[in-house]
């Protein structure tokens, strides 16, 4: 049985003016694809909570998948938390870079949109069907951590995107549990 | 400021069946009340796993509040994983068996009933205006500790029950972030 770990990122969600319909959906496609569900993580936008929760994550999961604090703004801080909490640089990745010049087609790539495309070496980009900030599918020890935007629209459909990366061969859905 | 952090216990939100909103009532109902809501922590019902949940929860906030696993079927074992996080041992509350019993009137209380007067000396029960299972409002090292039943309309009225328990004196809401 594979563990999987779901963090959310976002004050909004902790104070309740957003109900965390990510987590549910996460946790779901998660299931069906075969992994049980251990913990789901909620976190401030803060950088010292968003590497302690990958941590605490990567302690107790094989799979970890995040949605939040994905976009151009200040408070858009999960690269550079997963970044701190694997002891890694972020480094400008030139696919995602050249994912997000192709959705901004001739409007300025300010450093706040070139942050979209900075990473971990161990990461790579994933092309965002909806939006502009592309996801994350990253490898650290064997386990693999999926980083994605918080709007339900565009982490749903990268998501989906990614379900052949997160299959596990040999795998059925069996509910033994209530 | 105090930290607050909730923990939700249940499969069925880690699986995405049920939609977290109990954490979002209490998310909400801890802003207004005063607290920065630091941590959201959602855990399978495995005694361990309730047990680790409320350990991380007492390091890195001032109160705690849980909902989930808290009646008589053998998956309620939420009191049973605080006690072993605090390494203390459920006792019969006399307080908590006569709210239980004045529920029941003349049915039997059986173990599995019984079980739901069971707690640590710490904490002292709560009415449940709704349901059966009394909430419990407990005191370890200086933080307070709120276990609560899953079932929303049982959660949502025991905690407006303990709003003065809550309480911060002098204290006001203030939304200094997004």
């Amino acid at each position: 049985m594979k563990d999987a770990v779901v963090i959310t990122v976002g004050n909004e969600v902790l104070k309740g003016r957003t109900v965390n319909t990510n987590a549910s959906f996460i946790g779901n496609f998660l299931t069906y694809q075969g992994y049980r569900v251990k913990l789901g993580l909620t976190v401030m936008d803060d950088l010292e909570d968003i590497s302690w929760a990958f941590k605490t994550a990567m302690d107790r999961g094989d799979v970890i998948v995040s949605s939040g604090g994905l976009g151009p703004t200040f408070d858009d801080m999960t690269v550079e938390g997963f970044a701190k909490a694997i002891g890694s640089d972020n480094k400008l990745n030139q696919d995602a870079l050249a994912m997000i010049e192709e959705k901004y087609k001739n409007i300025e790539i300010t450093p706040e949109r070139k942050k979209m495309a900075m990473m971990p070496e161990v990461c790579k980009p994933i092309r965002n069907p909806v939006g502009t900030a592309p996801g994350l599918l990253c490898s650290v020890g064997g386990k693999k951590v999926v980083i994605l935007p918080g709007v339900p629209m565009e982490m749903q459909a990268l998501l989906e995107s990614m379900r052949d990366s997160l299959a596990i061969e040999n795998s059925c859905y069996f509910d033994e549990s209530i």
